[in-house]
């Protein structure tokens, strides 16, 4: 039964590895999708996130259309199937937020037809109306996205007047085929750069990204190809380039690349190449492979478009796994299938350890849903052991940091920094540990929770990373758990790694114990509950009501910059 | 306790990460080691592979000196603590073999110094005599390792006029030092091109690949530099270039890394990179990234020298990682440590699949070692389960080979095929699976093993790869399984997995299992008992001694040539 369902869905996930729009406005035909029915979300189930975002029902993958409006809106637009648990009849799902954790359910922004499923891609804002369609507004929105068919993936454009509630279908769609007509062309993200339109697309079973360049949105010339880069998988999906501060220097290029299936561990992943970029041609700075989470869960991330030049790039991934996105638990029993990782602000450094590049990624600005005083604080552990019961935190949602100074000079450390979360009930745990000693192997462990691990051969037990020592004496670990979501930071972004999880019990003491570090080392933890971001706009009935009307307001939020 | 050994562990595997000699011949100093004294080896344990060359007693890692000598004898150097089941005072400890199979352990050939390691290095044949050790020979052989100390690590050779059996240390040593002097500059691996000598080395945490060239072994040449290519890990190791025939066309060039820590399963991982070579420079066909093994437990591996032009070469890796290798309960339960992999036969393919490029590697020719007749054979298993009991199959090792034929067209393929080895006492397994359908996913699971790892947070559980199914509508699965070792190879090798297990019980039960296949495709099933090679060679009391004397001696070996 198991084998079955896990074919099934395998082949579920061959027609629907990514996601784009039919010629369609949010009004337009409907196959069984509610168009202005709204959808009850019942956000109070056990494995329920309740500072990430899920959709209100049934399924989700991939960030779509992210981007930053002029009043401050965060909007984040998602894959969705609105009919079942698993992926298929894409939509574009959309939400916004004023501070990225506390999302309100839009109405769903494009429409599947039946016979074209709307696969992902990205979101600008035409501020200079160059495509035309905004002769009276300098905040028109344009979607461009995938338009996947049975025959054909093509990529089309859609146009909205009230800041991305509602689209229009540009009537001389596709505005970009393949050439040859391809069915594995998808996933275009745009950008602005200088004086034109840069488009990064995947031509994902050749992988090549190809680099196309517009004056208008409509008319898309290539311009060149960033090929057979880094770890291929068997698909290339959803590449980003983006413009990257540089940590103590001037700016550089990213180009990220999800591969799916064929990752290292499993299924899907995040890859990312530093590099050039000159409004035409991306050049990498090597030949490097750097994998942006080293979990099993975190993919199709994509970059917030429109926000300020002077801020940190925002990016968002889908946490999970397409090897059993399809088949956790939280279908029959909750009814929806997947979450979002948590916003992350991202960064390159150059030269932070002996590898050189690497993408810096933290959670965004988490005060806003801090509650208003630490769980635990212990400005100096020693080696010794802090537990604390959490269940007074209805979340079930904590925000933890434990900052070490003091460490001796290289290669002279030792010790451990374990943490735990743990049922009281079932006595199940996720758990991670640090080693000061040796090659600073940071390891993650999710073996000790009971049910869907044990019936699925492709949910790994166990992550690991070599986090090699701040020459300074430092080190940091930060992380929110979320029920069922794990994510963990190593020295302020340097690695981090993002694990789902799906406990019988429910998780309500934390551990956090240190041994045999040097005695001079100082070891500083604080633990935080964190709001539930849902209750508090549930409806009297506890549900949160998805797919009803909303409109753009004010206060614009405050996009922080780097520290590290 | 586990942490702190893990901890004390971690620090090892820092310090001797790779491997090399002190200036010293077989006779030569002697810290606490057995020179001339017989190491008696217990291969009978429960967890002793039987088919797989392990060292009589105490630490082995990385494989060194792989050469076949000109009467047909394969010989295996090995990093070698023989005072301890953890790494550390490396020497060379060395075996010869007829068929890559049956092995007799040889005196250790090269020793540690109180102040010195020997660390991982190569072995050539000097038959033109370039390097004037031999005026009166043309099969004179040549050691070329890192000597590791505590301030540096250079590269020294020493010669045998007995063909491997006994070394002499050059007066002039060492041959290479890094500029500025290195304690991360080891592991030469060095071949013949056309009239020099072409070494490849790592500067292991300048994630460079130096080559050098010589015309006698002694002098060496800075030529060029292949540098930050693919996964970098926190180290780049064991570098080897190598000549690879290409099914179907001409010959390519080879370059394989292994990284540790940092793989992207934790840890230890051998990369490779196809492309072209002219004596000096290497250039890699693409910036890929391609990885040897999808599972945790294949590292460092080096291709063997001495091969006739005409042969595929053969290689041999480490069945082993960093990351645990010096905490798996072999140790203390049966006083020996690691296993190496079995010998792979290998070629390069280009377009196999839509990824390009692949390296091949095949188990070398397993007929000396089958047993007289097979334990199952099934021609047309349909959708159906074999099982078999393998108790009275002395060595506990199997060899398993399913022949799948006749698949629809691509697409329409459907089902399952799985096999498990279990133990009818303890319900313990290890076992695998291939979905024809969706993205064609295998598994590889080592969950349902009690033990090591319960308790060890780097011991992953599952492994798994994308394996597309061939145009043809074949699949083959085939695999060796030997009491702690399962290795498997997908589609004649075009993907490949080793994974090291250790269960309470005795695996003793084999299970084929097919579900949900189309109507017309034929599974064929054999499944094949293997001989114990270390039985054969035991003395009355059960004991293989190692460490005692040998010659050379005729019956050259068949070298097999490829076939996909």
């Amino acid at each position: 039964m198991l084998l079955l369902s896990l074919a099934f869905a395998a082949m579920a996930v061959a027609q629907n590895a990514s996601t784009s729009l039919t010629p369609a406005t949010t009004t337009a035909f409907d196959a069984g999708v509610p168009t202005d029915a709204p959808i009850p979300g019942d956000y109070n189930g056990q494995w329920r996130p309740q500072v990430h975002f899920s959709p209100p029902t049934n399924f989700m993958n991939d960030p779509n259309g992210c981007f930053l409006d002029g009043n401050g809106t965060w909007h984040l637009y998602y894959q969705y199937n609105p009919t079942a648990t698993v992926a298929g009849n894409q939509h574009w799902g959309h939400a916004t937020s004023k501070d990225l954790y506390t999302w309100q359910n839009e109405k769903i922004a494009i429409f599947a037809t039946p016979d074209s499923q709307i696969f992902s891609g990205s979101i600008v804002i035409d501020t200079n109306n160059t495509s035309g369609f905004f002769p009276n507004q300098t905040d028109g929105v344009v979607a461009i996205y995938t338009l996947n068919t049975a025959a054909e993936q093509t990529q089309e454009i859609a146009y909205s007047f009230d800041g991305g509630y509602t689209f229009t279908n540009y009537t001389s769609n596709p505005v970009l085929r393949a050439s040859p007509p391809s069915n594995q062309f998808r996933d275009p993200k745009v950008i602005w750069y200088e004086d034109h339109w840069v488009m990064v697309i995947a031509y994902s079973q050749e992988f090549v990204i190809g680099i196309f360049t517009s004056p208008d949105l409509k008319e898309w010339t290539h311009a060149s190809n960033f090929t057979s880069h880094g770890l291929l998988g068997l698909q290339y999906e959803c590449p980003n380039l983006v413009s990257m501060p540089v940590l103590g220097g001037d700016s550089m290029w990213l180009m990220a690349i999800s591969i799916n299936p064929g990752a290292p561990l499993g299924g899907s992943i995040t890859e990312y190449f530093p590099g050039t970029f000159n409004g035409t041609h991306f050049e990498a700075v090597d030949a490097a492979a750097r994998i942006a989470d080293f979990g099993k869960d975190s993919y199709a991330g994509q970059f917030f478009y429109g926000l300020p030049e002077e801020a940190d790039p925002v990016f968002i991934a889908w946490s999970s796994n397409w090897q059993y996105a399809q088949q956790v638990p939280t279908g029959p029993q909750e009814g929806w299938r997947s979450a979002m990782g948590l916003p992350r602000r991202s960064y390159l450094v150059n030269n932070a350890t002996r590898t050189g590049w690497a993408l810096i990624s933290v959670p965004y600005d988490l005060t806003p849903i801090l509650l208003p005083s630490p769980l635990i604080t212990n400005s100096s552990l020693g080696n010794s052991t802090l537990l604390a019961d959490y269940s007074s935190v209805s979340s079930g949602a904590l925000y933890f940091r434990v900052n070490v100074t003091n460490l001796p000079p290289l290669a002279q450390a030792t010790g451990t920094l374990n943490f735990t979360f743990s049922s009281s009930s079932t006595r199940e745990s996720v758990s991670g540990g640090f080693y000061f000693s040796g090659d600073n192997p940071f390891w993650l462990s999710r073996q000790n929770v009971l049910g869907f691990s044990q019936t699925n051969p492709f949910f790994t037990d166990k992550f690991s990373v070599g986090n090699v020592l701040n020459p300074d004496g430092t080190f940091t670990l930060e992380g929110v758990i979320d029920r069922s979501i794990l994510e963990v930071f190593l020295d302020g972004g340097r690695n981090s790694a993002t694990a789902t999880f799906y406990p019988e019990g429910v998780l309500d003491t934390v551990e956090v114990r240190t041994s045999g570090i040097n005695e001079e080392t100082v070891v500083a933890v604080e633990v935080w509950g964190l709001k539930s971001t849902w209750a508090e706009q549930a409806s009297e009935d506890g549900i949160v009501y998805g797919n009803v009307g909303s409109s753009a307001s004010g206060n614009a939020t405050q996009v922080v910059r780097r520290k590290m």
